[in-house]
């Protein structure tokens, strides 16, 4: 009995056209961001879990592929936790390995391990997988990749628009509509937190990111479940209602609220941001002041930003960043970085669903030489040469009927089929089909590779 | 305390450098086997385990790096197989997934699962990681590329010719002296075997693997620790003795064997190869019958070979391959595939130690603007239009000492440094220096464009 065989759950294969249109898309990423002369790394596809574990937020935590521990390393599974049903630390006994989450961390890894061979400011590009165990969604895979640029050792605002500008191009490149991006600071944020006698604004931070789906009110009924007080939901509700344009919403913050330091530092870089944003020539790009925005991962502490999908089809965020102080490891003080994402296979599903995809991705013709179950010398010496030139050409794997070599061609989608059979070896001529219109020429032997190059 | 970070055992970071080299190794690799018209897939990094286990042996799927199950899977924990030892069981209790261990397996399961919307023989290309937990050792990896090519849905002998043929075009663009790829059958093994009184060939097939290093006696004598009767283990002798051509040494294999069906279809079909191959004009292959050559691989039925590294640089295999009747499911008959693989990171190494990289492999210029603190509007304009035309260029990320910002343009390996100060301003001109001859030139602005181009 042969069973049914899948890939794993929120997991794709791609065929050869997806990954011609996945190849366009990556080169514009590429290439944009190496006209910004960020340097490409690579890390590994895991990371020990001492490096990744208590960076994202508990949450993100627990979505991590874990890798299980082999051989004898086995034998420290804590049984004792598994009874008590502790199953995280149970977990967390089998495994010191995990698959990356994102590119942000390990490369923060990066740094640390090779702190004396690089130059600062440090800009890298990075584009590989990250896989997280979320339920998969429209858009949201468990293996999907990222596209990250950030600067880590400067912590000036020039770095915050040199990113925002990266999306303006790429999203230029590729043709896109105008898309908004969102953004704010979480200093703001800690400063309102510390208002409402908070911690931190990680306790609320996951809250303030449902805004956009269930409304102030939405976040005001959710926040009342909580131990807050009614003052506390009020000074928040303040900050949420704050409306107009970016500039009068920066003037409200600096009128409505007690100042505290950490706050006014949040206001006055998010108004500088604003400000010098206009010099930018943006042309894909609405930047727009969004107090509600919190972004979930804990390690942002500055600056974050945020881009929605454009209007035309709505899917969700497409990106996504910030700055981080505490993350890269030196010793005082740390390096500040700044870096942001791109979300490649949302923005994919735009660019098909807008048709924004180049209509020839691969304008090469190919060739298929049919196979008559002669001796082959001359044949084979003929795709020798051809694949020198980087002409794709094969002759078909066995002497089948012609129906059946033809078939495989269409099936294929092969430009033309190369005919030298018994009778055009004898007369010196070959036939050449164009499978797309269907017609016939013969040439000359002699002119044969100046003819297959001419059309190729 | 900053705690020192590092990648996992057996795994690497890539730096820019690196990746440029990397990258060009691929486009080679995957040129040629465009040229062959196979067509590209990807599959999932990780599959489920039921797809993966009991194709390899046990040995490899002990190296499986399998993934924890999270949330509420891992209360099927097996704790009395943990109790009693069995850990393998315990540890499937833990696990459904596991991390691809070549890309063959899935391969086969990407049919099974597509089979309606291909058409055969398909011919695939594919280039992604794969990982397994071995003990790291030069050359050796946990995470590794690697690039292969397949052909399913065809069993004559053209096929295993035409990823013969696949190796050697790469090997020529490459540049590599000349390499010689061992070939054998795995039915001549598995009719000695018979001859043996052995179930199968896998029982000796990592023992006949290791005849390159320890030598025939080497083999005997870890034979002679098993329960096999000394006819046997002379029978096998006889078999490791054959010297001679590849002709030489298909004769004798008929003449010295009592003849069973499985072992002379093995000769026969090798014989067929060894014959072909004359016509494939192969320029950098040696090919070489060797008759110990078994590969560890549970899966292979037929033609098996194995490409060593140049004589000038010797780290082992650098690819391998063979035929595979029963892993492609389909009801009867499965669909019979051959295939092979490059040993991406060795073929590196060589490439390396011979100095056989390209001396240029990036030869666009770069471009640094100096920061002087001035009204950023002209020069944001200016970096605009350059990278518009993929000319890589930055603005130095903050205003700090000119002797600071040429210190970053030189570690980082900058072409040109362009100054527009408030004398350049002044002056409508702007000085461009040469960072690697230390020239400098005033230009007027109104040139700026064509003249960076022009040297760009």
């Amino acid at each position: 009995m042969s069973q049914k065989l899948n890939t794993p759950k929120g997991t794709r294969d791609f065929s050869s056209l997806e990954l011609k249109k996945r190849e366009y898309l990556l080169n514009v990423l590429k290439d944009c961001f190496k006209s910004f002369n960020f340097q490409e790394i690579q890390t590994p596809s895991f990371e020990n879990l001492t490096t990744l574990t208590g960076k994202y937020g508990d949450d993100e935590d627990n979505l991590m592929f874990k890798i299980l521990s082999s051989g004898d390393k086995i034998k420290k599974a804590d049984i004792d936790a598994f009874k008590n049903n502790k199953l995280s630390k149970f977990s967390n006994s089998l495994s010191d390995k995990a698959l990356r989450y994102d590119l942000t961390v390990p490369l923060s890894r990066f740094i640390s391990q090779n702190l004396n061979d690089l130059s600062f400011p440090f800009k890298r590009f990075q584009t590989q997988l990250v896989w997280r165990a979320e339920r998969p969604q429209r858009g949201r895979y468990r293996e999907f990749l990222q596209c990250d640029v950030d600067i880590i050792g400067e912590s000036n605002i020039l770095q915050e628009l040199e990113c925002i500008k990266v999306y303006d191009s790429v999203f230029n490149r590729l043709g896109f509509p105008k898309v908004d991006l969102r953004i704010n600071n979480r200093q703001i944020l800690e400063g309102v937190s510390k208002l409402m006698k908070l911690e931190t604004v990680t306790e609320i931070a996951s809250v303030l990111d449902k805004t956009d789906k269930i409304g102030i009110d939405g976040v005001m009924k959710e926040l009342k479940g909580r131990n807050l007080s009614d003052d506390s939901i009020n000074l928040l509700k303040s900050l949420l209602d704050i409306k107009g344009t970016n500039q009068e919403k920066i003037e409200n913050l600096r009128n409505i609220f007690d100042s505290n330091n950490i706050f006014l530092n949040g206001v006055d870089l998010l108004d500088e941001i604003i400000y010098t944003s206009q010099k930018f020539n943006l042309n894909n790009i609405n930047i727009k002041v969004d107090l509600s925005l919190a972004r979930g991962l804990s390690y942002y502490t500055g600056t974050i930003i945020e881009v929605s999908s454009p209007k035309e089809y709505e899917i969700g965020s497409i990106g996504g960043g910030g700055r981080y102080d505490d993350l890269v490891q030196k010793n005082n003080p740390k390096l500040s970085g700044f870096g942001i994402s791109f979300g490649f296979d949302r923005i994919f599903m735009i660019l098909d669903e807008l048709r924004l995809f180049p209509s020839e991705l691969n304008s090469s013709k190919s060739f298929l030489f049919l196979n008559f179950g002669l001796e082959l010398d001359s044949i084979l010496s003929y795709l020798d040469k051809l694949r020198e030139k980087n002409i794709t050409c094969e002759l078909y794997p066995s002497n089948v009927k012609i129906k059946k070599q033809l078939d495989y061609a269409n099936q294929k989608g092969i430009d033309y089929v190369v005919i030298i059979g018994d009778e055009e070896v004898k007369s010196n001529i070959f036939k050449l089909k164009n499978m797309k219109s269907g017609s016939q020429s013969s040439i000359d032997i002699s002119n044969f590779l100046s003819e297959i190059e001419r059309i190729s």
